[in-house]
Order: C-alpha cells, then structure tokens, then sequence
C-alpha cells in the first residue's frame, strides 16, 4: 500500500463562502501516482468543511442564506454560551457539522471516480485567515 | 492491497425516498473477496444520499416530514436562487447535506462490521430518475 | 496492508452529552502499529454520533440546545410516527445525521494528523446505557 499526504492552505475572503477545490485534488492524486485506492480530504480546523456538491452559484447562494437560517451569527455571549470565551464563532461550529467535516472519494484507474455534477468544495464559515485542508491518498 | 469497484443503480418512484441497500453492499462485499479492510459507499448524485441508519417506516417518514421542514421544496425563483437556472431541485441540496453522500464501513472477518441495528440506504431527494451509488472495497 | 480493529463502549450518565474520546482513538492507533494510513471511528448505535470539533464546554451546551431546537425530543406518538414502535426516541435518530455517524483520520507518521484544535467526540443522544465505538486502522 502507498501513502500520499499533502496541505492545502486557504484564505477566504469573507466571513463565509465557498470554493472549488477539486483542480487541487487531482493534483495531490496524479503526484501520488496512485490508481486505484482512497482520498480522504478534510478540513483542519473545526468552523470549516469540505463537501461534495454542485458549482452552481445560485445554489452557493442558498447553502449561505440556509445555513444563516439554521445557525444564526450572534457574537454575544447571551445566545451562545461558546460566545464567552471571547470568541464570536459558535455559529460557525453548527453550520460545519450540517456542511461535513471530510469527504472520502473513491480513486478508479487514476481519477476521482465521480458522477457527472461532482465537486469537491471547500466551505469556510469563519474566514479572513489562512487554514489548513488535508488531502491523503492511500491506494496501489 | 486488493480494490474492488461497482456501481449500483437506483429508480425510486417518488420525489423523496429511503430504500435498504445493505443486501446490495453485501454482496459487493462478497464478490470482492475481501475479508479486512474498508468499504465506501457513496451517492454519485448531488441530490441523493447514503446513509446508515434504522430499518423502521415510522422514522423514514419522520425523516421525510423533518427534512420538509428544515429545507422546504419549493420550486419558484424567488425562494432559491438555485431554482433560477431552470432546476426546481434546491431543497433537495439541502437534504442530501443533513443526511451526508457517503458512508465507510469496516470490514472484519468478511463482513459490513455492523452494530445491531446498522442498515446502509440511499436516500432520495429529487427522484423518478436512475441515479448510481459508487461502492469501493479496500483491503486484502 | 495492515489491519486493527477494538470496540469502545460508553456508558454516558445523561440522555444527550459529548465525551472526547481522542485519548482512546490515540491508544487504538499505538496499538496498531500503523505508521501511515486512515483510521475510521464510527458509533455502532444508530442515535450516537462520532464526529470531531472543539473541547469547548460551552460549544457543547451550544450544541445541545440548537439540536434540540432542530429535532426537539417528543415521545408522544403523535409528533413522531417511529414513536409509536413503543420508542420514544426518534429525535435522537435525527440529531445523530446531523452530528453524522463516523469520522475518517489520515494517520502520519503514526500519529492522528490533526489541526491544532480537532478532537474526536462520542456524541450521544439517547444515553443512559452502554454503547459501542468502532475503532477500524488501516496502512502500513
């Protein structure tokens, strides 16, 4: 069995947002030189994710609304408890376990073994600073 | 390392729907060969899930009421921007992150190594269509 | 490829709660012996979660509270139809999708390949009895 590990390093413009990440992928997985096997990408800190979906705008636009819906931004330490230790983020938290932490993707002959509407996205719900996603690739 | 790979095929009848696929799985399993290792089995679909839960029709239809309710269908433009290119399939987006795409499971002595009431399904989310569910085994 | 496999069992005090089983996972994978490769950490009960974020006592609270607004408990047959099995827990059911079922971890250089705040939490939904966690390490 082969191993291939590497970091990928983002900086979000804004507070949320989303990226494609799936160029990147395919390049840690054609650097491993592995055909057949496992990619596991995985968002390193915890207000963010990585997912598979669709690269729609439109749709982008709706996961933020949606997710703003279901876990409200609200820096003060009355409605989130979290918001006392002085940070602002325990929206974030919710929003990323409803979003995914990882994707595990199957490698089939070289490739991202896909459907047809498949890609791999970084979503960042407390962004503004560099963070971390690792991608390893376990296989023959 | 030993890999095996295929890819299964679903038509559910409804817009929304949970089916038992671990008999399927199990199968995969078998006709791999392999007796340790991981299985990933994932929708290749944007609008569909697998997941693991209870094989219970009370809680698929709670399931079916719940998931309503947090991301309602709607198919106008003015609700989801994503409605705007022509789709009507933006809540089922939605759905199909709260249920997950993927599940790995273990496998040990040759089998799905399952707690007492683990069932994988495919859940469906914008259905009446064939849509593929990927199942990769790793291991020896 | 190598292969180890231990089942954990919890026991938490509460209906809901979240424990870090981080150590745990960390004397699995030691045991192993694996160097290089993925561990994957499912609950084997399907209203428990396995899922990494913060060990953070107010995110925890925070967590809590905003599950049981998403899935509020309701053991009355009316609300839920899985609670007219004689169950009465059909929201646990639903809290567990959310937090999600398992976690996948590269291991490199044989230790869990963690940002600076990933931790592993047993999250549990319907408590107040022993349940199990699958431990599953897979490499070189």
């Amino acid at each position: 069995m082969k191993s291939h590990t590497e970091y990928l390093t983002f900086n979000l413009p804004d507070r949320m947002g989303f990226l494609n990440i799936t160029p990147q992928v395919e390049e840690v997985l054609r650097r491993s030189g592995i055909r057949e096997g496992l990619v596991l990408a995985n968002a390193m800190h915890i207000t963010a994710s990585v997912f598979i979906n669709d690269d729609e705008p439109g749709l982008h636009h709706d996961y933020a609304r949606w997710l703003e819906r279901l876990a409200p931004f609200d820096p003060s330490p009355t409605t989130y408890h979290h918001n006392r230790t002085g940070e602002d983020n325990a929206d974030a938290h919710m929003k990323r376990q409803v979003m995914g932490r990882e994707v595990v993707v199957a490698v089939t002959n070289g490739t991202l073994d896909f459907g047809p509407w498949e890609q791999i996205f970084y979503g960042e719900f407390d962004g503004r600073r560099p963070k971390r996603v690792l991608i390893k690739v376990i296989g023959e």
